[in-house]
């Protein structure tokens, strides 16, 4: 005679919303995928910054002044359906021309995006409907409904003088900064936000931050007014996805507890609950960074979440499985 | 008490293979798309002229060597299921980009079918693909799998000689010539067929040849051998629908029966079953055209099938009723 099943922690239906930007949010939303159809989750919400200036997304930007679509794109493709109608339609999505004509470089998502944001005059129901089309797992909500600038105070960059403050405005130029970059803003400073974003992590169970590019892709959510508040103000969870590495241009130099300090004093209000950090990543900067996360009140997951190929990437199946230990052993 | 039902001609279920291109095989499609949804026809096809080199389909030939998207798009778009669902992504196929940058004056459906042909390699899945993505109700094949061009011999050019014959090549300097053509070729004069649409039409019960841009999008499907081949191999009737007037640079000056009488000098084979004429637009030549179409052995239905708001374009409503009563009169 077997005992009544208990709904275990798996059985509880969670939401999570996931932060952040370009390839960073793609592994983290492929990871989550993985947790939705084990049925770890049941709600997903991408929210995807709308800072970039580069790019196929760069152009489309400048030529109709609308948000930029790619990194929207991005995610949307990482939350396609597991199946060859979601594969098909998301490696078309991806599909970028090359050639040496004018479409060179732009990318048929980026295009489609836009035309239906022409098309029906709302964001969120146009990528809505992408999410319809890949069958996606999940949502995809843009950071703002304004397009961003990101202005960075970068230090030493005049080489006769290393601690004065340059200004340097825009996704690309601050991403591949030669300087050392001090603080982030967002321009505007107090861009609208998306509602149906705001809520998703009102509502969240738990809510990941990162990986990806720190200061153009993390960072920035903490930096929307509207955003900001409801992160500190959610009942949810914070799960904090260290880099892997220090990266070229935006964290030369930076240890993973300095990544996670100056985090922190772009948004000292936030509660952190969990920091998931690499444990080849961390290498000998374990003790200092256990000493600060201790010190930020949360606990600090160390474990093998690159990919075991030694590509600076996340894996996907490794990140799903640290989530999916951190999110069943319930909120502290 | 009521007899037995005899299953009626409307019960039995009808393939019918739609040749053209532009805005003309459009309005076809669109009357064929009624006589789907009130179950005269089950099986749809169309089949698309591919020597488009103007505009969003001319620039993108020339960038990536691919068949002009546009007709088929065009075509898709016509088809799409009638809800809210094909209605929207039909918009979005159709949307064209604005502004006065690089994208101007492209359409997005356009680069979505490019996209896809170097995704999959395969010109028919994709346009299945995106098919599937509209829910369309039947299926829409190019012409031909090699891009084409028209080449035109047209008199009254040469000021001096108006007998002198000057060859005119590509489809937008055909269409838009000032002299008189006299007959089109393709070049090349024996491109790949697509194996499908041989195929449709071989099993067709009827094929629809019109309206549209007589040698530019009406006759060139009798040019590809293999096509002249099926349409003169098939058991399906032919009914070729007429233009509603003649066209500036195509036929200026040609009556009803001019254009009966060019189409068959370029496929001398072809058995035509029904010509469909427009009333106000046969006018005083209606007994020059019954003559003739009385010589070719094909009947003669004159009906109102222009819009009733005097713009030069068949009324899909109307030119279905003429379809209807056509096929379910039977063959004979």
């Amino acid at each position: 005679m077997s005992a009544p099943v208990e709904p275990g922690p798996l059985e509880r239906a969670q939401s999570v919303v996931a932060l952040g930007g370009g390839h960073g949010l793609s592994a983290t939303l492929r990871a989550l995928r993985r947790l939705h159809a084990d049925l770890v989750l049941d709600e997903l919400t991408a929210v995807v910054t709308v800072a970039d200036n580069g790019g196929s997304s760069g152009r489309l930007r400048g030529e109709f002044g609308v948000l930029p679509p790619g990194d929207l794109r991005m995610a949307l493709a990482a939350l396609c359906q597991d199946d060859d109608w979601g594969d098909t339609w998301a490696g078309v999505l991806q599909h970028r021309f090359a050639g040496d004509g004018e479409m060179n470089g732009h990318v048929v998502g980026n295009l489609l995006i836009v035309a239906l944001w022409e098309q029906l005059g709302d964001h969120v129901r146009a990528l809505d409907l992408v999410g319809d089309l890949l069958g996606a797992v999940g949502r995809v909500l843009p950071m703002a409904l304004t397009p961003l600038d990101i202005r960075a105070e970068v230090r030493g960059i005049d080489a006769a003088d290393p601690d004065a403050v340059t200004v340097v405005r825009g996704q690309v130029e601050v991403a591949t900064t030669d300087g050392v970059i001090a603080s982030v803003a967002l321009e505007p400073a107090d861009p609208t936000p998306c509602p149906e974003a705001i809520a998703a992590i009102a509502d969240a169970d738990w809510v990941v931050l990162g990986p990806g590019s720190w200061f153009t892709s993390v960072i920035p959510h903490l930096l929307v007014p509207a955003m900001r508040d409801a992160l500190i103000t959610t009942a949810a969870s914070v799960i904090l996805v260290l880099n892997l590495e220090q990266q070229d241009g935006e964290t030369p130099g930076f240890s993973p507890g300095d990544h996670l300090a100056v985090l922190s004093e772009h948004a000292p209000d936030l509660k952190i609950h969990t920091v998931v950090a690499d444990r080849a990543g961390v290498g000998n900067d374990l003790e200092e960074l256990a000493h600060l996360v201790s010190a930020f009140g949360a606990q600090l997951v160390v474990d093998d979440v690159a990919m075991a190929d030694g590509s600076a990437r996340h894996d996907p199946e490794r990140l799903a499985a640290v989530f999916e230990r951190v999110m069943t052993a319930g909120v502290r």
